[in-house]
């Protein structure tokens, strides 16, 4: 009857709520209510205020840090109260509640989605449901329901046409790679879309030498393996973050006042030849 | 002896002390060092820096969600190491621990109370209290203690006369509210102190279109279901927000910057003869 | 064969990360998949970035606020992914794991560290470790594989040279100490980096008004218990923090702003004859 492997796992959330308001406590105060045992974690709830393309990434990235079981709760939702559709899924070894707007689908498109339902039992939501905190109303009680064992076909039909979102698609032709700046972290590190793996495939060599990056009057040649600039000669360095994104950082200083960067920004590198 | 129905529920804390400094992790030490078993559970920590009204409404607006025997611990203490009293109680299915300045007493104005005590037994504090911590020093241990099994009665004595706060009271009279803006939210969505049901008190009916409110040389008639705007004749949108309250909003930007406003500014709103 | 008195013991994070990446999120998701019953406690994730001091405050600080057996992580780490070393260790009845660079030392100094081990043995870090965060990769597996009982021998070599911060070293002579201002609080209040003790050893008495502190034009005078000012005379009052240190705090506003003070500020007090 019951889902047993995620009786001892975590609920994660994942939101753009940030903390200034109580909306978050509210979310664990109805998943406490309903699954006393349920241990969550925050994962981030500072995703950019309705951002689903950040919280896609970030849930994305994360996923595998998880044990298998866990029941991922993600809200970035500038739909709530629309047409917009919930969704409650099996992926890989991991359960996703949250809005279909895409957010999701980057982990259903990488860790092999198995069952995805829309939410429309209205026997495990809250008996009054807001029209702005579906978060609260709607997903956190699914999460908590699923938590305590009740089977992924209680919530509502099946679906296979969701919302997709396509994460992390440089224009990538040979020695050239076309991306942009997708996040900027508290350190002022400029993160781009261009993952570690694109950069093999434009060319990149082993040494990761043979990359250019330019940013107005400025060129950064070389990726480091750290933050500490291995040379006085460019005016900021490039690594492969934790995410395995291409990154640009300035030492001891913000990559984000030193090159005037945003989200968005066009970022491009070229492959040299060696 | 024990008021063991506590034993399984969460520690709640809300208190204005922001998340830059580690004042909210001592505190979480604090209770777990005297109640290892405590599971505890952060309602919010930004309310505005000594903003009583604010952690009230928060704190009020929440308790709900959280299942019965919840003990919450609420921080927003302006008078610390004055002669204001400290607070432990019992109202409706709740426990409550604070300084008395009236951030709990609209929780206690609406779920029931039906034990007020005095924190006074030095034996259930920090041995060394600082005149300037009392969350870490006197509330925490007694919010712990209390977990444990420690009844009302061994803090303190038995009170009545508590600090009053009166929440959400806008000059209501036929057909016109004057309220005020009480909170500005992580989107800029600008709350009021006019509640849903105050709205009907003044005459709204169940269409909710019959309501105008004026900023400045705009206006915006009717409230909406979600935050979606439905027509473009107005600068911006009024919701009734997850905490039942009058909320202004503008799609994808924010209110506060829209409307210039702040907390306190005056809000006035009418309700059209249909 | 194992440390078994950690087992029940939460373990605390402390770093500079923030909360607007999901870093820590995903440091408990490594945790969590490793350690199933650790329960974890954040003391404080926004120590200014890369500011070693601060955050060896904040962790020297607090460590006395929780329970034996606690494993505290602590990562402000500006040499990640340098040949800066990783230490494990067990001080007072407390472990710790962090880089090597003054941020463990004020604890080893004042809690009677017993032993201290490179984090050498790649065993027990993640299989894949990248230059940038160490803090999920290596930190969090070390701590989580502690509280499952790992033995301190096996991580890796014993240590006694370990880079030392001087903690709190204002220069004291007769009557007069030169600090400094260390860390503004939320409040806004100033931190400076002279202790109660040091106070009292250059001269000032029980009733704690024999002191002096200029700031520009102005003058403090006298230590008070609270924030409430009792005098209107000065423009500020000073007050012995909850951590012990002097702190220069204005009532119903900040000191930050009032006196427009920033880090590293130089502070001097002067110690009166009665």
């Amino acid at each position: 009857m019951s889902e047993s492997k995620t009786q001892k796992n975590p609920i994660v959330l994942l939101t753009d709520f940030g903390t200034t308001d109580p909306f978050v406590g509210q979310m664990k105060g109805v998943i406490k209510s309903i699954a006393p045992d349920a241990e969550m974690i925050d994962l981030c709830h500072h995703v950019p205020p309705q951002n689903i393309e950040v919280g896609a990434l970030f849930l994305r990235k994360s996923v595998e840090y998880f044990p298998d079981g866990t029941i991922f709760i993600a809200v970035v939702d500038p739909g709530v109260g629309t047409e917009r559709k919930g969704l409650v899924a099996k992926s890989g070894q991991f359960f996703f509640v949250g809005p279909d707007n895409g957010l999701l689908s980057p982990c259903f498109q990488e860790t092999d989605v198995t069952e995805i339902r829309l939410i429309e039992n209205s026997q495990y939501q809250l008996p009054r449901v807001s029209c702005t905190f579906h978060g609260r109303d709607i997903f956190s009680p699914v999460a908590a329901h699923l938590f305590n064992g009740v089977k992924l076909a209680v919530f509502g039909e099946k679906t296979e046409k969701v919302v997709q979102l396509d994460l992390l698609n440089p224009e990538t032709s040979e020695r050239q790679i076309k991306g942009k700046v997708i996040h900027i972290d508290r350190f002022g590190n400029i993160w781009t879309n261009i993952s570690l793996e694109s950069l093999f495939l434009a060319g990149l060599n082993k040494s990761m030498r043979n990359v250019s990056l330019k940013l107005g009057n400025c060129e950064i040649r070389g990726i480091q393996s750290t933050y500490h600039s291995e040379t006085n000669e460019y005016p900021g360095v490039l690594v492969i973050n934790s995410f395995d994104l291409l990154e640009i950082a300035v030492p001891d200083w913000s990559a984000m006042e030193r090159f005037e960067l945003k989200l968005n920004d066009k970022i491009e590198v070229i492959i040299l030849t060696d």
